[in-house]
């Protein structure tokens, strides 16, 4: 499930995209169109793509993308049916790109158009306390309760059961049956990406979401960032504790358990059964496998596999750790 | 001062609280009732109480309570006058029997019942903001003022001369005079506590409350929760900074100062006159002495003395991890 | 740029500001009068100053004020054109004759002459959400957007551009154009700083600001502390993710990258190009040089060079660190 909520403002010719990139390796008709923009797995044809590193080689190769931008020592991975377009910054374009599919999702501006929930008509009976504000687009399930101040901008799903505390802010965001959301969490807004620019850095949009699984608990002062071209998803029966954050494109996996102050970078995938001991950190774009025990205070670098328990920072086993500081 | 605000449903028979928890050893009469759960230290007789570890053996071995669920192997260590009520998971069991005395302090859904200060007659004058919330049972002394958008819910004593900043969410708690809450804070929520199941994880109730003694201040964004069966405590004259996180149980004594971003894991105690550097962890069920001081970025995992000063992760003696860092 | 917002109550005379401060030394007549209170270096004729340590002597050499809170051994190092007060402990009297000059910088209680946003009339047209709250002496430049339930408290001034998000609360800083304050941030509340007293702390005033830079962001949740006597300086273009500490008196350059979770002690420097990641922590009055790059989780206690990469707790150099944890 990929981007459910923004607008897509395609098709474009590719001709219009790729004006004013100074793209001049082109070899593709006037009349080529394109229709929206995904990552190498998720396009499919009349779509386009990219392609930035060789650590997705094998999903390049079977893409069904029919353009793809990518570098020139690159292009030749692609399958015949798919067209290089060839630049010099793969990400930096490929945001460009997304941007004009997708403009509303560079900014994060408040969501102007909510309205108090004691003026609206949602389907469901809500337990409401006062200056709660809802926002287009949001569909809110049964015996639900949202507490005071709490802002549901547009593009919130809610299930049943769910407890949203007070000041809470949630955009973007799919939460299913049975989750809590403590007091004063910011779920869903942009995540902190953008492309360094001594003048002004260039923001790129954020079009995926924030996805809570059933029965997890979402603890106070937390923040969630949505993804950039993936989503950021939290499993089922997973509770994480206060003042947590999760960057944008994280997967944690289901009854995991992270105490409070724990950090996640960008991109970090966790599996099943993970437990975080408080302020540990975990950087970015690493595997955490299922059954992994964390310590606290610890400082994730690289990959863990299946089963481990690590600590320390950089974190390596526990039993080396604690020889080590005997 | 032990859980004044929640309600107590009891007393209940025996024979009814230990029904459906497959309990075949028991040894009492269907009359028999009680009356209230408690720790070991607090029960009195006609009470219930727990002992799960022989690092309680000494309380145990004095606790006047009538009932007691414990292991068979432990059940001996009890008075004659206490009777076991032998169970396979003495935690899971006297969390469900607590749920069944103090069903209200499960879930931390939001305080529907409170009203705007505007609304209401206080004993006291109050400089208050706009969108002030106040729920039922609390009080609040003389000279006190509260910022926008804050909500005391139900059960909370204020004392006189108090601050609390604006967008503050408090429940559950007791502030004594000169006391100031800065902006955002969360105050007296329960705590991050649950018996991990694959399917759904057990909430346990948190029956004790938040208790911040005179002249302390709070730092901005900063979250305490309340305790589980005893109460979280600040100390008087005690200064915590910006986003620090105070888990259920933990007591702080007087003259302590916190820096930002520290965090202290469930069921740890401080003595007096302690000093923490910003972003340092004390772990779980930790004693840290009288007068002692924690570097900047610390990871505490054992005991300190007092008069100790140490810094590192995990931390040693200041001295030593000097030396070891030239 | 000092002191824009804090009402001056001087001057006054100068017996009247030592009296009831066991200050026996004194030299100068009863008509002599002081205007402000200022640094050494910002001091100008009339004004009186303070000195403490040797750390500032070249600046102390050639200061222009009129007046010097100093301690005896360092009197002589003043120019003779400047008066010494020679005190026993310099700090505190400074803090309580700063406390004479602006008794409004000590207390942060909120705000009480806020206005609703709906109910005043500003130059430029705001783009508001639902109970917005807008203090005196606040400019708002053209095309802002300010989300719900955000608080501007007095003594703000914010370019044009901007983007406030919700439950943000603001007070006594400046913002140039195109800085974006995303979701409940907390900017320019006092910072944590007072003497400590084992009755009661003895808070000192805070007469600095927070100022931010044209086309900085600050992450969800971050708290900026308002300077003492100097300010909180966020630069140019420099992006702070979520959950970021910023005491007093810090001063970050321009195209910064702060990661999340980041915490920054008191009086730290940091130059321009400077990129952090997440959780690292930077101890009080050290000076972080240009085109730094520290890794997550550091923790950094020692001043570092201009171009210095760096990791670890206590950190050193990147390759030394990585070497060291093969």
């Amino acid at each position: 499930m990929i981007n459910p909520f923004f607008k897509n403002h395609g098709p474009f010719h590719v001709s219009d995209l790729v004006s004013n990139l100074n793209i001049n390796n082109l070899n593709f008709t006037k009349t080529d169109k394109v229709n929206d923009i995904k990552d190498l797995q998720s396009a499919i044809i009349g779509d386009i793509t990219f392609f930035h590193s060789k650590k997705y080689l094998n999903l390049a190769t079977k893409t069904k993308a029919t353009y793809c931008i990518t570098y020139k020592h690159l292009a030749n991975f692609l399958p015949d049916e798919c067209k290089a377009v060839c630049v010099d910054n793969v990400l930096l374009v490929t945001s460009k790109i997304t941007s004009r599919f997708y403009p509303d999702a560079i900014y994060d501006n408040f969501d102007s158009t909510v309205k108090d929930i004691t003026e609206i008509d949602l389907e469901n009976k809500i337990n409401h306390g006062k200056n709660v504000q809802i926002g287009h687009n949001v569909k809110i399930g049964k015996n639900c309760s949202i507490g005071h101040n709490s802002i549901i901008e547009k593009n919130v799903i809610i299930g049943s059961n769910c407890s949203i505390g007070s000041n809470v802010i949630i955009r973007n965001s799919i939460l299913e049956d049975n989750v809590s959301i403590l007091d004063s969490c910011v779920i869903g807004k942009k995540g902190f990406g953008f492309f360094p620019d001594k003048k002004k850095n260039l923001r790129y949009p954020h079009i995926g979401i924030v996805y809570i699984g059933e029965n997890s608990e979402i603890g106070a002062c937390t923040t969630i960032d949505r993804g950039s071209m993936s989503n950021t998803i939290i499993g089922k029966n997973t509770f994480l504790d206060n003042q947590i954050h999760v960057a944008h494109n994280v997967k944690i996996g289901d009854n995991c358990i992270v105490a409070a102050q724990v950090g996640f970078a960008g991109s970090s995938s966790l599996g099943n059964n993970v437990m975080i001991g408080g302020q540990a950190g975990v950087s970015g774009h690493l595997k955490i496998g299922n059954n992994v025990q964390v310590g606290g205070g610890s400082g994730v670098i690289k990959d863990i596999p299946d089963n481990s328990k690590v600590m320390g920072y950089p974190s390596k086993g526990l039993r080396q750790f604690l020889k080590d500081n005997k």
